[in-house]
């Protein structure tokens, strides 16, 4: 496993081999023995193979053509509906539709994502996560009819790889973890952590291709721009109203 | 590695042995090979061994005894500080103190929780998910010494097994996995879907013990009451604005 691990690296293009609804089960099955609050397992996996379906996904998540690609796409959702339908009917008034069981039942997809993905990577498949799923999920809700109490939080691609990418770099661990309690950074530890990233050739590249003098300024000005955050941040806190995660008082 | 995901329990006890710094360092090592937005690695993780520290911990979450006995407590924190600070030294200015930003960091931060907590067991050690890190997420920042842009999102515990327990039920696979689109649940859904959790010795010595009609009940009237849910939401609320996540105008 360890190793599964250590080898990740997200795929972005897949071979058109179906994968096998065996194989799916055991992934799936994977999944759902992730930790779950008080063992509610608040989530629902949405499993989408169908072309049509998939292609509108695929304008959800922005026409990344891997999502067209990819045999399998899988959306992880919060999901009280289920419980909530077994409290009701069991005499039991659930207490349910506030941000904080939104926020439990997000923490528990995402748990089941990371399983279903990495026993996907040990079957030999390849995976790539959309980060997407969050800033269209009222277009997804659609797509997929989930009802009131349940909230796309994570999606991913899933199939035989077409490619073999390196892996991606990554900070310096030590940069990352913080023994006993948080040291913040100083300026001299930010230009010590992002050294080696600044550095690569393919970040080079980047500044060259984008015009831009250092590679924080592709992501504030290209890749992620507040602008937009602030856009798709209205828009998902207004789904997660919408599907009634929002009564807090 | 499937071994690994499948044999997952929910560790309560634990022998006081230390775990070797070697061990930590694979570990986490391991977390953070996991997907990342952009490759940003917006998250950050706290390892805290401090007796005293954790004592302070253990009073956060709810004084369960585990989290006095186990060695190691980490934190895992959506971390948009270290980002931000390297814009703000790179001439970019950062535009992530919004909710999409927040919850894309969460994101990150939980799929790190998840390889990390499956890499211990790989290697012998045990884990058991705190809940409680959304709940009080206030006292954890003022302990932890967490800066603005930083908010816990998942706690772990962890160390040598002192127990072995079984392996917690969980709900046919068919009814949290739905094909294409969703598919709603009838009463009759429910009921089958419930029905083994619903006979389980220990669900009806639950019902004993707790004088309820129903396992429902004692998931809405005991351990996930509205009240409690509500106030934490508006907590964890506050402390996301607090943070700084919630300019979303």
């Amino acid at each position: 496993m360890l190793d599964t691990i250590f080898n990740h690296r997200s795929i972005r293009k897949y071979k058109r081999d179906p994968v096998s609804g065996d194989l799916l089960h055991t992934i799936l099955a994977a999944g759902t023995r992730a930790s779950t609050t008080g063992n509610m397992q608040v989530y629902s996996i949405v499993v989408t193979k169908d072309e049509l379906i998939r292609k509108q996904l695929w304008e959800c998540h922005f026409k990344q053509e891997m999502v067209l690609q990819a045999p399998v796409h899988i959306t992880f959702c919060a999901d009280f509906n289920r419980f909530n339908k077994w409290c009701e009917l069991r005499k039991a008034v659930p207490g349910y539709d506030n941000y904080l069981s939104f926020f439990t039942a997000a923490i528990d997809a995402l748990l089941v994502s990371q399983n279903v993905c990495l026993a996907a990577e040990e079957k030999g498949l390849g995976i790539c996560y959309l980060g997407t799923a969050t800033y269209n999920a009222r277009r997804i809700i659609d797509i997929l009819k989930l009802p009131k109490g349940v909230v796309p939080v994570a999606a991913v691609v899933l199939g035989y790889p077409d490619e073999a990418p390196g892996k991606t770099d990554r900070l310096p661990l030590e940069s990352v973890v913080h023994h006993e309690t948080y040291k913040d950074y100083t300026p001299d530890d930010i230009d010590r952590i992002y050294a080696e990233k600044e550095s690569l050739p393919q970040t080079l590249e980047l500044l060259e291709v984008n015009q831009k003098e250092t590679l924080a300024q592709i992501f504030t000005d290209n890749r992620y721009k507040k602008k937009d955050n602030i856009y798709f941040s209205k828009e998902f806190l207004d789904v997660i109203k919408e599907q009634g995660f929002m009564n807090n008082e």
